[in-house]
């Protein structure tokens, strides 16, 4: 399904707030709005945009419209993803509860330094860089963390790329080029504190 | 300026790109389109609602325009800034050097435990829960970014805002709720993974 970046976004942030919600039967598109910060109006549009009906008086069914959403948009999917770079946001990223939660499953850690590889505590195998592209391949991993200094980043997505990942996350401070097919989305924190700035009052 | 979220996001993304420009004298609106990922059409629009012209046959002037669009949203100011939940995350984000480079300084660090605060190896100043109001007024600390586990993220951002700060930046993976004048933003990890996942081929 071909639709505006926009509109996936947003839905995501409704499929997401539905996951979040418990012992909720019905909900507005109103709540949702409000939820995920756009109106009402924006929210039934996008839903029936899937051909999803199904608005009723007490609104839309939770567990319908969460499984409705999910098959649309292939949410319901288990992905897997590893995490590039361990350093103190790589390894807080690697017992990050709620990606577990939300499907998408940390299988593989990795870094260039055996040193730090060696003072990692968690669960989830971790290994030098070299691995990357066995690892990648024996456990069909779609998704790419980079979590590495600016420096690296450009490589170390080449490298996931070359070894099969699909989508690339990216956590550093730098712009990464990648080709057509690839899915690419980046985490600017400073940009999340200049749109809070921009609003500021003085 | 009463300007539509999407518009301000945007721009905010447009003083970002151009922030880390070095060596370039001019930039064409497809170049910014391309580095924020919308349409030259777009950026041009975006800038000139905020009435800034100077639209020349080599492009924008890169400084010129980053004046311009820091003055017109108040980016120009530097901002101060606090994290809250000083585990791997937060203390990730106390040395995030992109904070300083574009702005926003990093003040204080706060957290409960007085066995984390003494293990802490940083430049900033870390301190417990109690002192938060004290400092936070002391030294005029207007964004809140709060790093603590879901279940104490809302008391914490009650306690920022009772202390002053304007603004908050939440990385915890709940919704916080606060009053209107309140500017507030959330990282939502798994959500950026989810779009991605929404547009993998199958």
């Amino acid at each position: 399904m071909n639709l505006p970046n926009n509109t996936i976004a947003r839905i995501c942030k409704v499929f997401g707030y539905l996951n979040s919600l418990e012992d909720t039967n019905f909900i507005s598109s109103k709540e949702l709005a409000l939820a995920i910060g756009t109106t009402g109006h924006t929210v039934r549009k996008d839903i029936s945009i899937l051909g999803i009906t199904g608005y009723t008086r007490k609104g839309y069914d939770v567990n319908a419209l969460k499984n409705e959403l999910g098959s649309k948009l292939n949410l319901n999917k288990k992905r897997k993803a590893c995490i590039v770079g361990l350093g103190r946001l790589g390894t807080a990223l690697l017992d990050y509860e709620k990606f577990q939660k939300d499907g998408f499953e940390i299988v593989a850690g990795f870094d260039n330094s055996i040193n730090k590889l060696e003072r990692i505590k968690t669960d989830i195998k971790v290994s030098a860089d070299i691995y990357m592209k066995d690892i990648i391949k024996e456990n069909s991993i779609e998704l790419g963390i980079i979590t590495t200094p600016s420096k690296v980043a450009q490589e170390v997505a080449d490298k996931l790329i070359d070894a099969g990942v699909k989508g690339i996350l990216n956590f550093s401070p730098i712009k990464i080029v990648v080709s057509e097919h690839i899915i690419y989305q980046e985490m600017d924190f400073t940009n999340s504190l200049r749109f809070i700035a921009a609003q500021l009052e003085d």
